[in-house]
């Protein structure tokens, strides 16, 4: 972990900050001990970094309550709690979530706002996006305004030109909405878009319950569905950026109408809408919605468990498909699949055996996400803090502190 | 490409040969000059490094016949004429391919052992193969034994345990080939094996046309149907090695039966006996059944030609899955896929079209391997040199040169 003694002493510098800062981030609070051995320098080198850090006003240290009284408590850095913050966006057909997010994870403040309709105006989401940036920044307690911005788009993303490919959900093709969005900014702040799973997966492997699985999918359900996947420790974002797709996946060319304009996608069974037609009720997705018919299947309404069932078994040939292509340790799933694995889990079990290859099929794991349905939100807050971490220093130059 | 300043000189001299070992077998000739640029050393350390791997009796320089007769000829580094081998084995159930291969990837011996029937018993094939290892390694005209033994298996090899683990077309489960092989040799190499479709990505990754692509998958049909992935530039094996089972998707849960248990796996749509059965042929697997097919629907044979477009149509489905999922720039298509695509192209594309999401749909390309039918021979040849070619002093420590 430590710097090549061959770099020039103030890259040394930066490149340790930026260690440093990244392990507090990730763990939310770690002794000066654990540092000095995780990094592998010396105590007194490790001192040097975090009093470096705390006059960036990056981190504190604190002495925790309630320790046992015997011998000298042990010093607990921290991040800063008047630290900088970035704002998380996830964008979803049915609704935007927003947030304020310290380092560490902590968040200052959040809302949601639900679409009566389907939101999919880009122009509309940007301005409504704009607003929530400066809502939740004002409801942060921290002063100033985000050192970053980080949305999650229900959709692909054109890695080289920053841009939304296509979000099938919201009809957009080619939408300039970092632009849109930064048009419509009080001030500047760095925008960074992910597609939703993408960013789901980045948040449980960098934060989550699973950071120690190298090899991972996040299967994310809503009214899309879509995989993040991470291979061999790093995410797979594929050639341009569009991997990870497998909700239009064809299952079967005669099957219902797809948003994409193809027929019979894998979204047309396992995501939301499916649920609600397989369960008699046609109707435009909500959190609500899924809501109703999940508690109804829960008290034994045989339309809706069988909605869920049919759901669970399309699922785990999905996650077979997976399993035989990626030979994932763990698979897990989020969005309203979450929820549904919470009900008809043995059904998902019972499909993955059924057509997965018998070794992966059986190693694989099935998991619930650590963050529950804030996994993509995180991950936009991981993105929207990529600069500051990967180079406290730089990234804290100039800036009124 | 420098090794770390901070490492010790006797570390830096053994990552230094490794280093231009590995371009000289990657490019079969390079200059001292060019060899001094990619590495970024000084002219005398690759004049020191140079000598250092002809005394090993690993490269050669020569003078290249045929310049221009202007100024003073450039000496090209080679693979030693004598130098040493491995021997690559390429098992599939209609044959065993079996060569000697020199550094640079120069085949000196080379054999085919058709099967009459199928070949599957896993001792019987072992004992076959000890026999050719000999064989070719006599017909090398180099000195000695192989160095190393790579073999190509048409099955998931339990990575841990070098155990093939399950090779469905071959029948064979939880077998130590590793083993098998080594009792039945003369003399002690070396012997590592892989999946054949991992082994046909890697060599064309390493030392074919598309070594600059980061994101491939390698196609490789054959009586059973498999996938090697590189992503972000490396090899995709999963977690315990497993990945890129496609071939044991399934299509529909009431197609036809798999060997591996299962009914409508992709390779009973897009495998040999599919194209056999469909343009009503069901013999046993061979390449010269499927040749003739293939000739039959060159000729206009409406029943062959329709089996093809058929197989094609199938193949391009199952790309365009491995496209939404995995977003790779290039499909390789190799085995008997390959000779298809030369027949039944458009049709292959027409599907690939229909049912790949747009963006990545219409950025990947197809390609026929750069090796032909011996790409997992060559990666058999690959990972059978990967010792000596990261560390050419410690591997060669030792032999008697």
């Amino acid at each position: 972990m430590r710097a090549s003694p061959a770099a020039r002493p103030d890259a040394i510098r930066r490149h340790n900050l930026a260690l440093v800062l990244d392990h507090i981030h990730r763990d939310g609070a770690l002794t000066r001990a654990q540092l000095t051995q995780r990094l592998e320098v010396s105590r007194s080198t490790m001192g040097a970094l975090v009093a470096d850090l705390i006059e960036l006003g990056l981190v504190e240290e604190v002495v925790p309550t309630g320790g046992s009284g015997v011998g000298r408590p042990s010093h607990v850095v921290v991040p800063h709690k008047a630290g900088p913050y970035v704002v998380a966006i996830d964008i979803d057909v049915t609704q935007v979530v927003t947030a304020a997010v310290g380092i560490g994870g902590s968040v200052l403040a959040r809302t949601v706002v639900r679409a009566s309709g389907e939101i999919t105006d880009p122009v509309k989401i940007a301005k409504l996006a704009a607003d929530l940036v400066v809502q939740v920044g004002g409801d942060s307690g921290r002063p100033g305004g985000p050192v970053g911005i980080g949305v999650s788009i229900p959709g692909t993303i054109d890695r080289a030109n920053q841009r939304v490919a296509v979000a099938p959900n919201l009809e957009w093709r080619d939408v300039a909405f970092v632009d849109l969005l930064a048009d419509r900014l009080p001030s500047f702040a760095k925008i960074v878009i992910g597609n939703d799973a993408d960013l789901a997966v980045l948040a449980e492997h960098r934060r989550g319950a699973s950071r120690q699985v190298d090899d991972m999918v996040f299967l994310l359900g809503r009214v899309g569905v879509g995989a993040g996947i991470i291979a061999g420790g790093r995410p797979l974002h594929g050639w341009d950026g569009h991997a990870g797709e497998i909700g239009h996946n064809v299952v079967d060319p005669d099957g219902p109408p797809c948003h994409c304009g193809k027929r019979g996608c894998l979204e047309t069974y396992i995501g939301e809408r499916a649920l609600l037609i397989l369960a008699g009720r046609p109707q435009p997705p909500s959190d609500a919605a899924t809501a109703a018919v999940f508690a109804d299947a829960r008290r034994g309404d045989d339309e809706a468990l069988a909605a869920v069932r049919k759901v669970a078994d399309s699922l785990g040939r999905a996650i077979a498909d997976l399993v035989n292509t990626l030979n994932p340790q763990l698979v897990m799933l989020g969005g309203f699949l979450s929820e549904l694995m919470g009900i008809a889990r043995p059904e998902i079990e019972s499909a993955l055996a059924r057509f997965a290859l018998q070794a992966p099929g059986q190693t694989v794991q099935l998991a619930h996400p650590s963050f529950g349905a804030d996994a993509a939100l995180f991950g936009a807050a991981e993105v929207a803090f990529a600069e500051l971490l990967s180079d406290p220093l730089g990234a804290t130059a100039g800036a009124a502190r």
